[in-house]
Parts: C-alpha cells; sequence; structure tokens
C-alpha cells in the first residue's frame, strides 16, 4: 500500500461500487459485496486488492496473480485464476485511474491563510481556499474557491485563479488567468516576459511583452516548466492539456484542447497547436508553425514545418515517422555495405 | 489594448515625438501634433494607435491597416492606406521596441523594504530599490539604487547587485557579481556548484568550485534558467547577453558582448563565445571550445568542434548549415531511390 | 586565491599533511614542514601554492610554473621545474580534490533555526542542524543533524532528510526520504506527480502516482532539477549519484551507484540505470529500457533501446558510439562526391 505518511487511503469499497466507478461489467464475482481494500500492481496484490492488466507484457503476472479482482480487457476475461474477480472494459488503464482516484483522492485543501502569508488588502480569496506558509499574493489578485496555494507561491498583481486549483511550492504566477480545477506544480513560472527584443549591434532592444497567458480549466503544468506571456496576443494553453516537467512555452503560443507536452519540450514563440496534439520529450517545435488536429510529435525530434492533422513525425529535421524510420534502417544498410568493402 | 491589471500605459505621444523617439523620418503627417494613444497589430489598429510592418508577410494588413500611424521600410512607403501617417526607418522593428518602450515604460521600484524580508544587518541596500515580501538578503551582501528584488528571491552572502536591476519572483543568487540593469527573471538559479568532481569507483569526490559568477550590465536571464559559478577562474556572462528560459551554462563559461542564447540551450564547460553569438533553441555545445564572434548555431544542433568567426553551423554533431541543409537532401533522394527500386 | 566574501580558506597545511591527503609520494621536496597557503592554476600559482597537472595540454604550463607544489603523475615527474615539490600519484586529478577540500572545507551548518522559519510543531529538526529564513517544514518531517536548509526551502509533510545534507534556497521536496551528505541545490523538485494519465478525449485522467522517492546517500542534484515521485514503485537515486542542472528523471526510475547525468539529460518513467551509468549533456533515454553497469550515453543522443553494460551509445536513435561517427563520416564522404559531380 502506499505510504501513509504522504497518501491518506479511502475506502474499502465493494466489488459492485467499483465496477461503477470504472464504467466496466462485473464478471467471475461470488460476491459482489466483496470489500476491496486498496489498489496494487499485479505481482504484489492479495485477496483484498484490486490490480489493472493493460499491456499483454504483464498477462503471465496477470495469470499467477492473487488479486482479489482486476481490471482487463475482454480479451483476458478467459485467462482469469479461479478465485480472481473481474471487471471488464475495453480501456482498463482509463477504468484503474478512476478507481484508484477512488481510493487516493486528492487531498483536499484545508482552508486557512497561514500566518506568514503576505495577502495584499485588495485581492480576494474564496471559500474553503487553503494559503500557505510564506505565500504572497499581490493587489487585486483573485484566487477562487476550494483552491491549495503551497507555501512559498507568489500570485502577482491582478492574477485570477479558478476553483480548486492547486498551486505547488515556490511556484510563481504573474499576467496570467488560470482557470478551475488546475495543477500547477512546484517552480512552474507562469508569466514571464517572452524573448522579444530588436537586435541591435549598439545593445539589443527589448519589445515591451504586452499580452498575457490564458490557462484555460483542467491543465497540468509539470515542475520547473515555463510559460511566456504573450507579446501582444496571448499566450493560451486549452482546456485539459497536460504539460510535464522542464517544458519551455514561447509567447504567444496556443494549444488546443487536451495536449500533451511531454518533459523537456518546447515550442518556440506563436506556434498553434490544434486539439490532442502530442510532443514527445525533448522535441522542439520552431515559432510560427500549425501542429494540426491529433498530430504526433516523437522525442527529439526538431519541428521546421506546419504538421497536417494526424500527422506522425520524427527526425531533426522532422519528417514523416515512417520515413524517419526508413533512414535509419538506410544507413544501417549503408554502414553494413561499407563493412563488406573493407 | 494592453490589459490594465498588468500595464500602466504612458501618453499619449504626438507623431512628431514618436518619430524622434523611432529615430525616424514622419511622412503623410497632416498633423505632427496628432496625439497617438496606443501601439496596436496591424490588425487591430485604429486611428490613435501605431503599428508597425516588419515582415513582408503582413504587407495585406498593412494596406488594410486603420492604424493612425505605422512604423514602414522605405519601400513600403507608397503602399501606405491614404490616410496613415508613417514613420520610415531602415529598422522598423528596432523603431517600434522603442515607441512601444515609450507608451509602456518597465514598472518603476517601490521604494522600501517589506516587513517580511529578513536582510541581514551587515547589508546595504541602495536607495529608492524594492525590496519584496519574504525576500532574504545575506551578510555583506550589497544591492544598487533603484533595484526591484521582488517576493521570495534570496540574494547570498557577499552578493553584489548594480542599480536599476530587477530580479524576478523565487530567484537565488550566490558567489556572484551582478552588473547594473540587468533583467533576472523568476527562478533563475545563478552561482550555484559547477559540476566538478573526479570519478572514483569508491565515490566520486567533488572538486570545490572557487570562482564566481560576473553578470555584466544590461543582461537578461529567463525564467528558471542556472548559470554555474567557476572552479577556479569566473563564469562570465558579457554586457547585453540575452539568456531565454531553463537555458543552462556550465562553469568557467565566458560569453562576450550581446549574445543570445534561445530557450534550453546550454553551454558546457570553459566554453568561450565571443561577442554576438547566437545559440538557437535546445542547442547544445560542448566544452572548452570557442564560438568566434557572431557565430550561428542552429536550433537542436550540437556543437563539437570550434566554430570559426561568423560561421552558421547546424546539425549534430554541428556542420556548416549549407552543408546540413544538403545532407537533408541528400537523404531525401537516398529515400525516394529505394521507393523507385522496390 | 578565491573571493573571501564567499569562499573561508583553512591552512596553511605542510607539505607533509598534503602528501598524506592526497595520498601520494613526496618527491623533490627539500623541506617537508614547508606550509602551502593555498591552491591555485599552474599559470598563477606561486611558491606558497600546490597546484596539479592532468591534461598533457598543460604540460608546458606545468614546466613553467612557479607553484611551490605540484601534484603530477609518475611520468611527468622527470619535466618539473628545479624549486617544486612534488606529489607523484596515478590519480592526480582526484588527489587535487581532496586537498583542495582540505582548503577549502564546505561551509559548516551554523546551528539554528530563524524565526522566520515556520516548522510544523510535529516535526523533528536533528542537533546542529542549520534551518534558513523562511524555510517551511510540514507536519511529520524529520530532518537530521548537522544539515544546511537554505532559505526558501520547502519540506513537505512526512520527508525525511538524512544527516548532513545540505539542500539549496527555494527548493522543494515532498513524497521523500533523502539519505545522507547530499547536496540538494536550489530551485531542485522532489518528488512532484509523475507524468501518468490515461486518455480520454473526454478529458486526460490522472492515475494517482502512489510511491515516493528515495535518494540515497551522497548523491548530488542539480539546480532547477526535477525528480518525479514512483506510480506505485519508488522512483530510486542511488549511492553517490551526481546529477547537474536541469536534468528531469520520469517516475519509476532506478539509478545505481555513482551514476552521472549531465546537464539537461532526461531520463524517462520506469527506466533502469545500474551502477556508474553517464548520461551527457542534452541525452534522452526513454522508458521501460535497462542501461548496464557502466554504460556511457554521448550528449544529445536518444536512447530508445536497452544499452548492454560497459557498452558506449551516440546519435539519435542511439548506436554504438563507433558506428555513429563512422556514419558521420560517411555522410561527409556522400556530400564530396556530390560536389565532385556538379
Amino acid at each position: 500500500m502506499a505510504d501513509p505518511r504522504f497518501f491518506r487511503r479511502a475506502g474499502p469499497i465493494s466489488l459492485q461500487k467499483i465496477a461503477e466507478i470504472a464504467g466496466g461489467a462485473l464478471h467471475h464475482a461470488k460476491n459482489p459485496e466483496l470489500q476491496i481494500a486498496d489498489v496494487s500492481p499485479l505481482d504484489r496484490a492479495g485477496p483484498d486488492d484490486i490490480s489493472f492488466l493493460d499491456n499483454k507484457r504483464y498477462s503471465d503476472q496477470y495469470r499467477r496473480s492473487a488479486a482479489g479482482a482486476c481490471i482487463v480487457e475482454p480479451t483476458f476475461a478467459a485467462q482469469a485464476p479461479a478465485d480472481m474477480a473481474l471487471i471488464v472494459t475495453p480501456t482498463p488503464y482509463l477504468a484503474f485511474a478512476r478507481v484508484a482516484q477512488a481510493f487516493y483522492p486528492e487531498a483536499a485543501a484545508r482552508p486557512g491563510c497561514h500566518a506568514s502569508a503576505v495577502v495584499d488588502a485588495s485581492a480576494r480569496i474564496g471559500e474553503g481556499s487553503e494559503i500557505g506558509a510564506h505565500v504572497v499574493v499581490g493587489a487585486g489578485a483573485e484566487i477562487g474557491a476550494g483552491c491549495r496555494i503551497e507555501p512559498g507561491v507568489v500570485v502577482g498583481e491582478g492574477v485570477h485563479i479558478g476553483d480548486g486549483t492547486h498551486i505547488g511550492a515556490n511556484a510563481s504566477l504573474s499576467h496570467c488567468d488560470v482557470g478551475a480545477c488546475c495543477a500547477i506544480h512546484p517552480g512552474v513560472r507562469i508569466g514571464t516576459r517572452g524573448f522579444g527584443f530588436a537586435m541591435d549591434p549598439g545593445g539589443h532592444v527589448d519589445v515591451p511583452q504586452l499580452g498575457t497567458v490564458v490557462i484555460e480549466d483542467f491543465v497540468e503544468i509539470g515542475a520547473n516548466s515555463t510559460i511566456d506571456r504573450g507579446a501582444g496576443p496571448d499566450t493560451v494553453i486549452g482546456y485539459g492539456t497536460k504539460i510535464d516537467n522542464l517544458v519551455q512555452i514561447g509567447h504567444n503560443v496556443r494549444t488546443g484542447k487536451g495536449c500533451v507536452l511531454v518533459g523537456q519540450s518546447g515550442v518556440a514563440g506563436s506556434t498553434v497547436l490544434e486539439d490532442f496534439v502530442v510532443v514527445a520529450a525533448q522535441a522542439g517545435v520552431a515559432g510560427h508553425l500549425t501542429l494540426g488536429r491529433g498530430a504526433q510529435i516523437a522525442a527529439a525530434s526538431g519541428v521546421m514545418r506546419d504538421v497536417a492533422p494526424g500527422e506522425k513525425v520524427a527526425g531533426a529535421p522532422a519528417m514523416p515517422v515512417r520515413e524517419f524510420f526508413r533512414l535509419v534502417a538506410l544507413w544501417q544498410r549503408q554502414l553494413r555495405k561499407k563493412d563488406v568493402k573493407k
């Protein structure tokens, strides 16, 4: 089970109830009222635990598992151990996510403002929000209801934060509006000056960056990531977008709904990501481009052109992913041919 | 106009005065005393606004713009709409930067030291400086006049900061001297231990890093970037150098005047950048190299050798940029040839 | 000598004593009781200083150096200037590291808890630890003896920190156990939520991340690096591992003893690094892989497969390093051939 120093477990929860939460069908359940105590991986689960199988690499573990219940796809139902109850669904990982959230709900805000926090008299804090030690909230800022603002966070003047949003330790926000139910992790920087200046041998001259950052609802931003404010238009992070750690988002970038940006990737200024674009780890996207809906950018690639909706690209400069792997195969053949000649 | 929660606009400013600020020639102005209220992009500007044209991609917008005035190159002057006054200059973006700064000057320091700041009795703070909430200033540190030190900043023992410098929220500085008129953005780490140790299977042994970081005047350092102190010699960031977000500068690195390092790039220990070198996004430069004056390193490239003054390189390992693009074209031909064979 | 604002020098130390610290043999020493005052590079050292030669590039400097003593390999002993005492060892850099530490020991903790720190009543702080200004220590946290916790650090609920560990300014730790004698640099984020969610067009669903981070003894973590907690198993950073700045470690990653991860590198979830693996700057390692003992990953490479013990790889996708350099040579020949044809 999860370390009780850090995690509070709810439950137990009956199989019947878990099936409802999972949105799956209960099979092989001798007793639908059986109480399940915890979630656990297949190889460590016992009769009080529920586990899941999402990757056939682990099907051996599944067939030998002592888990009391397991969430699986229909095709694996027949291989279950004799005493295992099943929750059958075409999307077991998604179902498991919901079940695990039921056992381990997010820590709720502990309402109140720590005595060491410095909150400007003109700022407004919504009901039930927790303002941690040494937090600073600037003039005119508004924080919604039920927010958790961890210690050391700096909320700049005029910033708005929606209900139920969680800001991690030592993050700082300026020139921005953050939606509801967002998770902004420790050390994130939002609203910083875009990298805009006119180059001049006598000294580069800053162009005032007069836009803001708009973070829509249900966005997650990983630790120490940075999101610059717009130069004139705003920088926008769309509804439900997931950003990992150490990601850089330049000024005027707009992401659509449900985009995913993995660790250490970066998007340069004014580029548009339509809905559900995935940018994998350490990939870079140049400025002033459009990545179409559902485009997928492989890890470590460097994108220098628009990417069509649904297109998958890899390499630097990025090309269609099949072409990239054919190119890699070609290199390998060329190297072997050279061996033969020697 | 810019969001008044975050930006204070100066003005209005007469066309005549704007032309002086821009260093351009006023053309087609029926009334040089016309008062301009704001800067605005071409497609949103009205008769009270001034805009600029720097990229011919936007020349259609320019020909249709309702802007009262526009900053343009001489070649575009003839295409202006009938009622538009012009400020003509060979460098419209630079001119616009100066004009925009006149309308939106940097926020001035609000003199005083917040009651929650912890400033050592032996530290000195210059006249008119603003020391934010929860700032910590160590023994013997000296902060110049007219500085803005945002909340949560930690200024280590003995650190010196020049006049008019702005340090963003939750940044930390140690073992360094920072010049005048610098902008150090939120979360920046300056003066951290260089990555120096003697490898040993019994346990790597740290080599004390006994140098400092010297940041010259008018330097900008982007959010969450890191600059290690020297191992013995100092790490030096030259006058007017611009560093973007999440950039890593290793120990003993020296940059010249006016260098530009774009987001997520990195320079390894003891490498020298002469004046006006540009390192584009996500590029990496190995240690103990010299990049000559005006060298340009393309995005995502990996530099493993010296680069001559003015040379432009791309790729990993980096090669002359034309060679890199010829190589990419060669790959494309090889892939096509293989298609034919199939 | 090192800037006295930032560094406190111990000593002087006799040659005899230095030889003991270095673990080397004293040669050419007219007076073993000669007092040495400082460490210094060859080209700046005087008769009171000790220097070292580790790289034959600097052998000219060595032959002309005025250093009173020098740490060298046996093969260089004969070339020493007439008045130079020698400490002879097969590992001069390692020996120098130990000597330099004797002259410049790490600053000791100044016991006590700053009045502005917020330490929960249920937290425990070991003897002789220094808790800086505006530090926050959560409920149930335990900090060992002789630790230095710099200003602005946030230690989350239940976190344990071992004896003699140093945490840099504005770092934050949650869901973790940190060993003894570690150096966690400014802005580091430990224990943040892993990037785990089930993708769903209706809104990605977070998978609770129920593991912790375990940092073993003598680990160093560079400025602004991020280490996510495990999803179920823990993320583990092994004994004596050295991590540079802006490095990203995903959930469930395990490193062995003495690994080295250079600046801006990243390791994706569930990958295992056996002992003494080196991941060079800006390299990326995909998830669910194993890098065998002593494997070396070149800078900027992208690893998409397991790497055998002792194997050296480069390129993206990574291949054996010799193959990579043969490939680069092949490209160069192909480009030249094309020139000829023109």
